[in-house]
């Protein structure tokens, strides 16, 4: 096998959501939902699977009426005329534009810098790529031990951010609204990383999957790719299984200038080829919806509800947790969550870092699953993650009720 | 970008995909279908997205009711009981399987050996992951220029297959039936590049994405991995969109050993992280019904007819061509077709070997668009692909005929 491959250990959806689903816990661990896309949505797949075409292969940009439609409703958000052309790229799900930009951009020995945590996935492609991930960490304040914080307390130190910089340095990856924090980076910040770009020459990154997703008192999303002149050396990465609740559908999308778009599609169309039609057709359906209907208004007003459903539980266990500013994920300190000392559990886990232990005790012992955080750490900051878990709410309100009723065996 | 990605060229399908759309040329360049599933799978499509469950991330290795059906659709064609935990994995799309696999198995500098001609992506598939592909041609015999010959008649020498072995060979492609030649490959065929694949410890990889459509007198499609004891060293690659009709659907699968599958598997899950849920559904719905149904049966025999249909017109012209034991394509010699000495075309493409000219000339001149196969072939042997175009037949036999009243132009 490769080198580079045969490294790779299991990864942490692999463990816990089987022992989720054999444990019959409640899966707050990995992001999906227990509900489906909306009604509309739903309704255009199955139109879609009726008609030969969009069964066939689609260009591979992406579907002309998808393109279209992520032009007509990212326009506004980008403050520009979007080219559905040229500056807009459909991927097999958000992971695989990265995957694909990685491919497009680095060259062995490339260096890109990844913000700590991180999602997981980052890291596999970027090597698998002939890139080294560099680090940089986001650190909650010391308080955050013992008390409720935002996520925007967690901040990243822009001159620890420079100093990672190389000449080898390719690209900056930022995650907005983050996962798992849930921060979501005001434009001051967003200037600051962009400025690092500016002063280096390297392409910014944007993970922004979770667009659809943020908290009042935001009112806007804050997008780095808006601001100044960062347009020009800026790819957002968009993801229609998490606007649309269809994460297995794996349709996602890429934006920014041609010169930038040009060798992402170069690498992905040799990837996959092209992306799963009929959902393409059904989140062009969503999109369009939206120009029209409250649809993502109505989903963060549900998603607000679920976030205090699941929050109202750490309250009233008084275990400090962030606040999301975005997303759908709680931080949890775990350090007062009492595991018997005793209690066994496998050991190949225990070496993993972070807090594999009480995230294995929750699932199996109090039913509810959450994941630990360390593997969005690299090994040399697996300090950082030793107290946290990580708790999905992208769930129905009965689903999250009763994960909240088992979570009150904690008291 | 990164220097192996910035060096592609726009690939033959961008060129004779839009060409043909632009002049409403009949496209039987690209292979994919103008008619859509089996009633019965888009039934399974449309159900699949009803059910929440089924709109949410796969198991990354497939869904289990997926690898189930391919289990029980392939354990007999494999003689033998596969296991769909280990020896199955479901990939988004054939191509992804390759490109999985070729991460997963490719260091810097390995050398793969390709079959000239070759699917174009597997070149780039090779070189993105730091292997470098080494060229074997199969030959068509003298006398093909002047007359009709089976598929059969191209063959591969084995001594030159051998030859090419080095100390840095990791794995020999093959692909059968094979594109664009339609060539089956026989046991005894097999069996030879087994051994040297054996002599050498080599891996290997073989598409066999068109392994349901194989015409009379064949009556059973051979494998290499059911042959001796090639299972160990064998990767097969299925595709369901060309099983099914539905290219579009982007659901793949490979089949092997544990221990080979288990670094596609690593690979692919980074790359995709998972595949398209409904479709594999849908898929998995059409496995379960081929093992009542004489579906694919039924399939070989509406093929048989189109590839007698557009088989007449080049009898009629008197243009040697090759009759294709498998797939859907017919490989015609365009020395005959006279294309005005004059004419001009895109000088880009002049530069491109093989008969760009003449296939540029048909879509724009005549109204049927056909593609040069240089691109399967490397540089150092354009000249083996100069007098050929290949004509895609999964068309309605209605589109089918109309093709051929245009291409009696050419009388
Ligand atoms: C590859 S896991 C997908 C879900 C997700 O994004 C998450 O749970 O962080
Ligand atoms: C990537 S093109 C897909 C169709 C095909 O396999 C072919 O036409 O050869």
């Amino acid at each position: 096998p490769a080198a580079r491959v045969s490294k790779f250990e299991k990864d942490v959806w692999s463990i816990f959501t089987p022992l989720a689903a054999e444990t019959k816990a409640i899966n707050l661990g990995q992001g999906y939902m227990n509900f489906g896309p909306p009604e509309a949505v739903q309704k255009a797949a199955k139109e879609a699977i009726e008609i030969v075409e969009s069964n066939q292969y689609s260009h591979p940009k992406g579907r002309l009426r998808l393109r279209n439609a992520i032009a007509a409703s990212y326009s506004p958000e980008f403050n520009r005329t979007l080219d559905p052309e040229t500056e807009i790229l459909v991927t097999a799900g958000a992971n695989e534009a990265m995957y694909a930009t990685f491919a497009g951009y680095l060259d062995e020995g490339s260096e890109v810098i990844c913000i700590e945590p991180f999602f997981d996935q980052y890291i596999s492609n970027i090597t698998m790529n002939g890139g080294k991930p560099v680090f940089v960490p986001l650190r909650a304040p010391e308080r955050a031990k013992d008390t409720i914080i935002s996520s925007h307390e967690w901040r990243l130190d822009i001159d620890e951010l420079r100093s990672k910089v190389t000449d080898k340095t390719k690209m900056i990856v930022i995650n907005t609204p983050h996962n798992p924090v849930g921060k979501v980076f005001d434009e001051e910040e967003l200037l600051a990383i962009g400025k690092v770009a500016e002063e280096n020459d390297l392409i910014i990154l944007s993970d922004e999957v979770y667009d659809r997703l943020y908290y009042p008192p935001l009112n806007k999303f804050p997008r780095i790719a808006t601001l100044g002149n960062l347009w020009e050396r800026t790819l957002t990465v968009c993801s229609g299984g998490k606007s649309f609740a269809a994460t297995g559908w794996r349709v996602g999308w890429l934006i920014g200038p041609e010169h930038l778009v040009k060798y992402s599609f170069a690498a992905q169309t040799r990837v996959v080829f092209s992306v799963n039609s009929p959902c393409q057709e059904a989140v062009a359906a969503g999109l369009e919806a939206s120009l029209t209907q409250p649809i993502f208004q109505d989903q963060i007003a549900a998603y607000l509800k679920k976030r205090e459903i699941l929050a109202k539980v750490f309250d009233e266990l008084e275990l400090p947790y962030t606040v999301p500013e975005g997303a759908y994920y709680i931080l949890v300190n775990t350090v007062k969550i009492d595991v018997p000392q005793d209690y066994s559990f496998p050991e190949e886990l225990d070496s993993r870092g972070g807090d594999f232990k009480t995230c294995y005790w929750l699932t199996k012992e109090i039913g509810v699953a959450a994941i630990p955080p360390s593997e969005f750490y690299s090994k040399e900051h697996w300090g950082l993650a030793k107290d946290f878990a990580r708790f999905a709410f992208c769930k129905t309100d009965d689903v999250l009720e009763q994960a909240v009723e088992r979570l009150r065996k904690l008291k």
